[in-house]
């Protein structure tokens, strides 16, 4: 069989003034390796950190840039030594495209965390190739990086389990969601949203926050066994000492945020874990050892997940049948989706459709 | 046999301006209640808390005030319902006086974090008597919060394990200092020199980081591995990924220090512990996701330990033979100890021997 010829271009930003004028632009895929996997995409979710990055809050970005990293499609093509795909496979590539493979890290299950790891958009592969994303027609990775999507979970929810989902799985499975334990969600979006329903398959007592009232119903919904409604004056109060874990998906971190009484809620040794990445000059509220020392806990980080924690988290929804709340738009339609995000106005992912000529 | 009349009495903060001019008192102790012993303090400890209560760091502190928290001595009367203690016991008190007894916490080995813990001086128990220190003739406690001492471990090594030793044993301890591990500790002195040895006896692989080249031989002789010199140019470099858990005793947070890049030094998902308090003012320096989110690290606090903590130490301490440094002063020179202790000029921990009279 010959392979289809894939053409690779995608929605990109060229003039970082006009951050939601993507233009539909050419650009060089990575060179094709032995290892490598050809994909037409057919999905791809839109991410908080596509809105960091087109608005130029994480830096400035390369241009042109095609964002976008909640990609599902199909395989068209495979290298020699590819052991885990063919051509037809259903698949989806996330928000790392590559790392070393060599160090400690790569070779225990945290690749996500390797020195080298490469954002699968503006990031360089070792040769200078500039990886560009998913609003595109194609996208070529390592096999490590392409995940197989199950026969049971359609591609339209398979893609923003791609980031959005992991994200949130990965802190909840390392740092102990499960039965006897009471979870906390902090911001009921994208990620938020996933959170809840992981937590709560994982077998654990789920209390979701939100600082938005109306979304009081999804919550319930989603399968919180507690909602709190973060607008209510310290609302932290009755739940001091009680939660072992506190996944926020927060990315604007306020001046005034009562960062401390969130930590109050945690049980001893109790976590809170960050997964939203704010602009680089958005810092965490300041902190003081008396709000780590009452109760021995501790604020954490998390990017991403790794390989081995994409298989479970998608045999999990599989298992489970969980599938995520999503706003299906066309490709062009690409600007709408971004100031949704931006204004939090999206119940609770958008998933791009494939319309580009050609793809 | 009729049990000797205690007098309480210690050397006591009365002037805040004047804050090592400490006078003999008199004090009122708590109500002996059947589960108390009743301690002759033989040696007391001087610890950096001390500094912080007695400048009003950490606020104003209740007046006149005994401070001091790492005490040994000898049990001289028992309550009704005592089982652990008899008179002629050498025994020591740490830096908590009391808790609930019935939280969560409490009934978890944790009682060292119940909302209700009471500190060793300079707070209140419930019916509003203050608790006062070691820097004194006696003290009466619940015997929950006395420990008995070791026959092979003498008093005056034993008095500053109660806090200095018991603070960084327990992080160490609960986040896996042990073989196969690499423990740095940051900051070598009361607390520090005590984490290099515990870590070491428990089988980690230790880093001693200082900012004094001058003690690079003590770090070396009390057991590390590697010493750091901190006032080395990015010392943290060569070390990015590599250890497991980081002990910070640092207790004066300086505007430019780099603490994300200490953080890099941390291996995946590798904690960073601060287990000093600084005063109230001195807050950890600001933390952004991005510095949490490359290695999954976190940053979490501690507060001093539990029985259970304190029983394995002695215990650690008697089969390995490990003994603090320490420089013995009498109790009467007691603000030489404490201008030692906020100069950084001890070498490494002031015991101060009882000269009270009558004790």
């Amino acid at each position: 069989m010959c392979a289809k010829q894939l053409q690779f271009k995608g929605y990109a930003l060229t003039d970082p003034s006009r951050w939601t004028d993507l233009k539909i632009t050419e650009f060089k895929p990575k060179n094709f390796e032995p290892e490598d996997v050809e994909i037409a995409i057919t999905h791809c979710g839109v991410c908080g950190s596509d809105v960091h990055t087109l608005t130029q809050g994480w830096g400035e970005s390369k241009l042109p840039l095609v964002a976008g990293h909640e990609i599902a499609g199909k395989v068209v093509r495979v290298g020699d030594k590819v052991t885990e795909f063919k051509p037809g496979d259903r698949v989806g590539v996330g928000a790392q495209i590559g790392s070393c493979l060599q160090c400690r890290a790569c070779k225990s299950h945290y690749e996500n965390y390797c020195p080298k790891a490469i954002d699968t958009y503006n990031a360089e592969y070792p040769d200078g190739i500039v990886t560009q994303g998913g609003y595109a027609t194609a996208i070529r990775a390592h096999e490590r990086y392409v995940f197989p999507i199950p026969d049971e979970i359609e591609s339209r929810h398979a893609a923003t389990m791609m980031c959005a989902g992991l994200t949130v799985y990965s802190p909840l499975k390392t740092w102990g969601a499960g039965p006897g334990k009471k979870v906390g969600i902090m911001g009921i979006g994208g990620l938020g949203h996933y959170a809840v329903m992981w937590a709560k398959a994982m077998g654990a007592e789920v209390y979701a926050f939100t600082h938005d009232p109306s979304k009081i119903g999804d919550c319930q919904k989603l399968g919180a066994d507690h909602v709190i409604d973060m607008t209510e004056k310290e609302f932290w109060k009755p739940l001091a000492g009680t939660l072992d874990l506190i996944i926020s998906t927060i990315d604007v971190f306020e001046k005034n945020m009562p960062l401390s009484s969130y930590l109050s809620m945690l049980y001893v040794h109790g976590k809170f874990i960050t997964c939203g990445i704010p602009d680089a000059s958005n810092h965490l509220p300041p902190l003081h050892s008396f709000d780590l020392g009452g109760n021995g806990c501790l604020v954490g980080g998390s990017h991403v997940g790794s390989k081995k924690e994409i298989l479970e988290m998608l045999e999990l929804a599989r298992s489970k049948g969980i599938r995520p709340w999503i706003e299906e738009l066309p490709m062009k339609d690409v600007a709408k989706a971004l100031e949704g995000v931006k204004d939090n106005k999206v119940h609770y992912r958008y998933v791009l459709t494939q319309d580009i000529d050609g793809a």
